[in-house]
Formats: structure tokens, C-alpha cells, sequence
């Protein structure tokens, strides 16, 4: 052997050194990339409870809320999984739950359109039919289509959640329920501020939970950046608007730069993030402001939560913002959602009414008394 | 040199560096590991200070369940960590960190036993016992017992804190505080579910915080089923037996799934925990309905945070079901756990009995005055 | 070519590979450390929420501080970022993402002295005063001056945050407001010990943001011991002094420790990172007891959250902690700190003054009517 060849080894040898240097600097292994999911993954589970605390104000359903949040979550998360790893042959791995999450907490959202207005146990009902129709829209939106851009979920997680609960309410029209005072305190209220701010504070877990290692940074930064332009612009639109900051309104739509951004989010940069930002906290304001009483005397019937204002709307205009980058696929994608959507939620609806009527429509001083085995010796 | 012997040394490099590819990616690095138990480290602290909110429900006693909270950790942590380092020579890595953090969270959990019955100063001098009892069960468990299985703490820490505060309860008998009126109120009770359904979310950061890196995700998933398991099996039960939701059994029965599935976290799959979490939310729900005012009765001792429903018998129940993977070492442990949490728990209670009754027993107002120093110019 | 050129090739080969080996080992990838950062950064803008719920008690300005809290944020951070990225050239990484959460988080430190002395919109005006103030401090400390200890913020954070707010009172001195009853309510101060237990917990992540990979778990012993030697000074302080606990000082002077130890945060041991504590505590404790109403005498301004008793004094305490290690830089530094932050917080006092005086200082009541449109059909 002579040195030439002897040198083509050793080179060969020092490229694939150094090239998986290089990698190594850019990457992280798969290992690796699991773990830092798991707490994204975990971030996820984290803001699906505190949706119940964003819609804990009315006092009569604080504990309610609390309840319906942690078993829908312990209904469809399991029945979720098991579809994908039975049906689909999908592993147990970290992307398959935070699947699971993602589809709970559209579940949770989904739910505050007609709190109060079903049993508690027909929330389980609600579970079993929400997951074929949810798993189905997943299908449409990310194999049925191609190159839908929804990496943060405008379109899989909000405007579905906001159209699957018009659907049900559609179905319900539980006038009694929507006639019964509301009540709110200062307490409970605080609560929603707590919520909502930590929802913030955590949204960027949540659109990049499933976004590649070397653009979570990036998304972090979109995110927040969207964020700050629907608070900023929510607060100088109530002020003009009101002279006066509505908490109620202030509190969700702050988060309607983070609703609308998903569908860009690996798509923009920081400052047209803030300017769609800065749209989605004026478009969500104004359905609050307009929307919501116009929606309200046309159906006929009422979304507690401003679950429309917030996730509706605002999911639709993250989907049309995103055609730039992806083409009409998107308002096919859009539309579809708002279709099956609305139909799996309207059937789920008018199989639950047949179930009858809640008596106490999760008032806490009637369905949760305290037995007082801890509270008196 | 001739050419088979440099493929031969040429070959040899291939197979170090494909080796090291693929250890790259099943692996992390030790620094990476150190890095990721960091965050489950600090969720476990997370949980610790949840604790306290956990058991905030009676009006009387909520800033002084925070007050004991955070000062028995401020002085567990230290010593622990003192007879760690100092006396077995450990060094102040994150796995000590996080065996001292999980020592301080077993602590605050036996203090919910005695709450109100001791003299705040008090909690000092339990600190200070318990370190080494538990310290001496731990090496029970992980040293002097071989292959035991507990890699999610049901008898270290939830069994040991239920028998060990209810050593403590056997010796203070402190009739006064038990026989006085404890009123809670919608707001604290909308801690108490905050508090729950965090310490739900974060579980698997407790369960996952010492396993091996490539175990994290399947533990969480394990966790988290167990935790949806329990959820669904105390709300039909609760259902079933009092027609109406107890928020005060269901936030805690709640999380039974977490604390029975400790022994098994690393040995099951998700669906034998998703049994394993119905059967702990039955039994702790049992317990809290039952069990309760029976060995209220019996013993003549009042648990007020129902410590022992959650973490007592599930505990144990958790430690006698990993009997098929590790055999009759569990009962051994569970019950040598059982007898040293008692006993050590009881020789502190007599201690603190010795030093006198507190006057205030913990109540906001009179222990808790608003000198006002910022309430008025 | 002959055996031993081959065998010094062949050395050289094994030295890179084992290099690379032990490298690894001790290593995490630059990609890995910006993912490991995001959780760390992610955790400080958890803590600038909480610094709202810390500052929650006064019933009247419960929503009050929340919107402003997370308005500031909303406003320096972009302004900030684009200064950082405009004109200096950085790009967005995730360093950058975190400079410019502690500059909005010093930010909201600082206006919990003048709370409710401005109009709400005034609050944006401070915001873009005190973004090029800070960024001037900022470069004194790190480019001007060379060698300053501080990788944890006491200068940084902590001492500039109080002296610029006192320099905005100074200017303000808006007697109407501080004369104003102030109430406070045992819910209110449940969501004060929630922040203070929280921030406490979260603190290692403020504190190792920014160091390197390899210290992040000493640096999260550190602070902890800080913060735990802190809480039991406070406690044994309080004890002796007052007999009771008064919860607006307890939950307060227990952060003291996390506060001082930030310049010496790489530089200390775990046990004498405890002993800081004890004395940040001590510390802290009495500027709250002595020192404030003297202060507030001697100035004739009064600074509403006991700012300058947690940041302030145990800032600059800090500082000149780290005199034994950094020299007499500490001294320039910490001077300079002082004298920056005071200007210009004055100089933004004065301007915000001219813009008028508030209606209704941040009166949840007057400034924040719910305008029924969820609360009634």
C-alpha cells in the first residue's frame, strides 16, 4: 500500500470525523429530542388545565369547570391512544401523546361553548364522540390534503374546537340554561387572569411541540412576538373603544396572537408575527365587542365562553394568513374544518339531548356539596 | 505493513465510530442528563410547594399550611443534604438535589396530618427527627432490602408520610384542635383543585425524576394513564355512592393513580396502569368514605387532610402489586416501611408533645396579624 | 509507507475519537444548549407573571397590576429585541429571547413602586423610557466596566429595578394615591404565598439562565440553599421580633436570598451560598421593619410593594458580596448602578408627570367594569 492511499483512507476517515461534528453542533440525538418533548409534551398537559381556569369566572361553575376539564382529558386521551397505537400501529412514543394532548384540550376548549348546559356524565359521552370526529379532520387536514400549513394548530385545534361547540349548542338550545344569571367575583376573576397569563407564558410550548429540534427557538420567538401584538393591540382597542378595560374581554383576547399564529408559525419572522399579532387582538376584540351579540340574536343561542370570539374566528384568520405560503390548500383546509366540525359537533349535540336535560346544570352549591368528613371531626 | 492489516485497522475505526453513532442516539450525554433531570428536579419542587395549596381549604388555615410548607423544606433540604455529602461522601449533584427535594416533599406531606397541632416553631424540630428516619428507611428499602421495586416512591415517600404523621397524630392526641370547626370556602376550595390538577399534570416528573434517560417517556405515559385510570374510577364511584361530586375526596382520589402506580412506573404498560389507576381511584375513594371516620373512631385520632387515603393505604396497595415483577421483597418492604414510619413518627410526636401546646394552632387571624406596614401610609 | 507512521496516524485518530468521546461526555451541542436554554428562559417569563400575583394583595388593584404586568412585558420586549437586533446586529436567538425577558422583567419590578400613581397608558410611555436607561446600565456594567460579578442578576435585576422606580416616586410624589386606604383580603394574599412559593421554585432557572451548560445544576443547588437560608432568617427574625407572622413581609424577605445571591451565584459553594441567605433574610427582614417607615419619612414618597426592602437593599448587598472574588469593580458597579437607575428614573418620573395625574389609579372597581356581555343572555 502506498501513502496516497494510505492519506484517501485517513481523509475519508477526518470528513466523517468532522462531518459528524458538524452534525453534532446542529442536532441533537433522537433521544434527546424526545426528552426535550417530553417537557413541551408536558407543557401541553399544563395549559389544558389551565383552559379551565381561563373559564372559571362564572362563581356558580368554578368547581364544575374543574371537573368536566380533568375527565374529558382522562376520557379521550386514553381513547385517542388507543385508536392510533391499535388501529394505526403507532408506538407509545413522545409524539403520539403529545397527539393526544393536543386532541384533549381541543376537547376542553371545545366544552366551554355549552358548560352548564349537559349532565357531567354526558361530558363522557361528549368524549367518545369527539375523538372519531377530531381523529377524522387530523386525517383531512395532514393525508387526505397536502401541504396544509397548521404547525400550531389554528385550524386542528381552534377553529375545530370553536365550530365542533357551535355545532353541539346549535343542537342543544338549552334555553333555561342561558337565561340563568351569571355571577362573577373578584376572586374568580383573579383566577382568569392567572390562567390566561400562564397560557401565554406557555404557548410557545405548544406550537412547537412537534416542530423539528433546530426551529423550536424560533417558534419560542414568533410566538411570543404574535402574543405581544394581540395584547398590545386588544388594550389600545378597549381603551378606544370603551374608555374602560373589560377583564372578561381583555384576558382571552390577549391570546389571540397566539391562536392565529399557528398556522405561519415556522413560516414568519418576529415582526410580521407582531403584525398578525396585532390583527388577531383586533379581530378577536371586535367579535366580542359585535360579533358575539349579532352571532347571539341570529342562532339563537349563546356561547359561554366567547369560545368563538377567541378560538373561532381568530383560528380562521390564522388558516387564510398562512396562504401566501401554502396556496389555497389552505381555505379548502379551513372550510373543511368549519364543515366537519360543525356536523360531528351538531350530531354529538342532538345525541346528547336525547339523554335529557341537566338538573343542576353544574352549579357548585348543588352538585358538589362538601359531605364535611374533613370539616368537622 | 500490508494491506488486510490496515482494512483490518481501517475497519476497526468504522466500527468505533458506527458504534459511537449509535450510542449517540439512543444516548444522551452525562451533562445531558444532568440538564434534563434539572427541569424534572425542579418540577418535583413544583410539586412540593403544591402540596401546601393541596391542603389549603380550611379558611383558617391557609397561610399557615404555606408557612409550614416552605419552612420544613427550608430546614429537611439543608440537613439531608449535610449527611449526604458530608457523611457518605455524595456530592452535590442533581440526583442528590433530587433525593433531598424528594425527602423534603415526603416531610410536607406527614406535616398535613398534624396540621394545627403543633406550635409552628415545632415543624423545625420534626424537620430535624425526620431526616434521619427517613434517611434510615431509605437505606432500608434501597440497601439493606435487595431489588426492591419503587422507582416512583409509593412506600418511600407516600406510605412513609401517611405512617409516619399518623405516628405523630397517635402520639399528640390533641383533642382541642380536632373537635374545632373548619370552614372552607368556594375560593379556598378553587386552590385546592388548582392544585390538584397541577400536581396531576406534573406527576410524571416525580415518577420519572431518578429512571434512566430512556425510560423518561415511557414513565410518563405509564403515569399519566395511571392518573386517568383513578380519575374516571373515583368520579363513576363517587357518582354511584353519593349521587353528587365531594370536591374535597375527588381532588385528592384523584391522584391515587400516581401514588399506587410508584412501585410499578417502570415494570408496566399503559394499559395494566390504566388498571392499576382505576383500582387505586376505588380503593382511595373507599378509603376516604369508609375507612375514614372508621379509624377516626377507632384510634381516637383525627387525619385532617385525609393523608392517609391518599397515600397511606395506596401507597401500600402500589408496593403489594409489584409482588409479580419483584417477588416478596415488596411485602417485606412495605412492611418494614410501615413499622419505621410509625415508630419514628410516634417517638417525634412525644418529643414535640413534650415541648408544650401551641396556642394558636395555626389560625390566620391570630397567628397571621396584617401588621399593616404597607396597607396604610 | 512503514508500521510506525501508520501507528502515529492511527494514534492521532484514536486521540480525536477519545477526545471526542470525553468531550461529549461533559459537552451538550449547541443545539441542545439553546434547547435546554429555551425551558430556562421559558421559566423567567413565568416568573415575570407571578411578580403580578406577588404584588396581588391590595384588593382594589388585583386586575390592575395583571394588566399592567403583562402590557410592560409587551411593550419592552419588542423594543428591546429590535434595539438588540437592529442596531447591535444580534440575531434572535434564544440568548437574545432572554436579555429581553429580564429587561421586561426588571421593568414590571419597577413599576410595583409606582403602582396606581399613573394612568394605565402611562405605563407604556415608561416602558420606552426605561428600555434605553436599562440598555445603558446594561452596557456599563458588562462592556464599560470589565470583570463585574453579576451572572445572577442582584445589579442587573434587582438593584437597578428598585432605584429606578424610586427615582419615578421621587418625581411623581402623588400624596392623594399613597394616602389612599388600602385593603387587603385572605384571598388576595393566598395568590401572594401561590407567587412567592412559585417564584421561589422557578428562581434557579433566573439565576442560570445564562451560564454555562456545566454550572446550571451547581448554580440551582446555590440558590436554592440561598433561598432556604433566607426563609428560616426570616422566620426566626419575624419570631423574635414580632412574635407573629405578618404574611406582606414573610413572603417577601423569604426571596431575599435569591435576590443577593446573584452576583455570586458561580462563585460560592452550597453552604455559603446558605449563609448569604441568612443574611439576605436578616437583611431584608429589617429594612422591612425599620428602614421603610424611615425611609418613607425621610423621602416623603412611599413605595407601595416594600420594592426597595427585597430589591433594593439586598441587590446592592449582593454586589458587594462579591468583593472578595471580582475586586472593586463591585463597588463601581453597584455605585453606578445606583446613580444610572436613579436619573433616569427620575428623569421618567418628571415626563410621566407632565402627562397628568390618574382618574382612578388602577381601581379594579372604577377602571374595570365587567360589561355583563357574558354574564347575562
Amino acid at each position: 500500500m502506498n501513502r496516497r492511499k494510505l492519506l484517501g483512507v485517513s481523509s475519508a476517515f477526518l470528513i466523517v470525523l468532522l462531518g459528524a461534528g458538524r452534525t453534532l453542533a446542529q442536532e441533537v440525538s433522537p433521544l434527546a429530542e424526545e426528552l426535550f418533548r417530553y417537557h413541551r409534551g408536558q407543557d401541553v398537559f399544563f395549559m389544558l388545565m389551565l383552559v379551565a381556569f381561563l373559564m372559571l369566572f362564572i362563581k356558580r361553575y368554578q368547581w364544575g369547570i374543574a371537573l368536566m376539564t380533568i375527565l374529558v382529558l382522562s376520557a379521550s386521551f386514553p381513547l385517542y391512544f388507543a385508536v392510533r397505537t391499535m388501529y394505526f400501529g403507532h408506538s407509545g412514543d413522545i409524539v403520539t401523546i403529545i397527539l393526544g394532548v393536543v386532541a384533549a384540550i381541543t376537547l376542553v376548549i371545545a366544552c366551554g361553548m355549552f358548560l352548564g348546559q349537559i349532565k357531567t356524565w354526558h361530558f363522557l359521552v361528549v368524549s367518545v364522540l369527539f375523538v372519531p370526529a377530531y381523529a377524522f379532520n387530523e386525517w383531512f387536514l395532514f393525508t387526505y390534503l397536502k401541504g396544509v400549513a397548521d404547525a400550531g394548530g389554528s385550524m386542528l385545534v381552534h377553529a375545530f374546537a370553536a365550530y365542533f361547540g357551535f355545532g353541539v349548542i346549535l343542537a342543544l338550545r338549552n334555553k333555561e340554561v342561558q337565561e340563568a344569571p351569571m355571577k362573577a367575583t373578584v376572586h374568580s376573576v383573579s383566577f382568569v387572569w392567572l390562567a390566561s397569563m400562564l397560557l401565554w407564558m406557555l404557548w410557545p410550548s405548544f406550537t412547537s411541540a412537534l416542530v423539528a429540534p433546530d426551529k423550536v427557538v424560533s417558534v419560542m420567538l414568533v410566538t411570543y412576538m404574535a402574543l405581544m401584538g394581540s395584547t398590545l393591540s386588544t388594550y389600545v382597542l378597549l381603551s378606544a373603544v370603551q374608555k374602560k378595560i373589560d377583564p372578561l374581554i381583555f384576558t382571552y383576547a390577549i391570546l389571540a396572537g397566539g391562536v392565529t399564529i399557528g398556522s405561519t408559525i415556522d413560516l414568519v419572522g418576529p415582526w410580521v408575527a407582531f403584525a398578525i399579532g396585532i390583527l388577531a387582538g383586533v379581530v378577536s376584540t371586535l367579535c366580542f365587542l359585535y360579533l358575539h351579540p349579532a352571532l347571539g340574536k341570529a342562532t339563537g343561542v349563546f356561547d359561554v365562553m366567547g369560545v368563538h370570539n377567541l378560538h373561532g374566528i381568530p383560528g380562521i384568520l390564522g388558516a387564510l394568513l398562512a396562504i401566501p405560503f401554502a396556496g389555497t390548500v389552505q381555505i379548502t383546509a379551513a372550510a373543511g374544518t368549519f364543515i366537519i366540525a360543525l356536523i360531528t359537533g351538531w350530531v354529538t349535540g342532538v345525541i346528547v339531548k336525547a339523554l335529557g336535560k341537566p338538573v343542576c346544570n353544574l352549579d357548585d352549591e348543588e352538585c358538589f356539596p362538601m359531605t364535611g368528613f374533613r370539616t368537622s371531626a
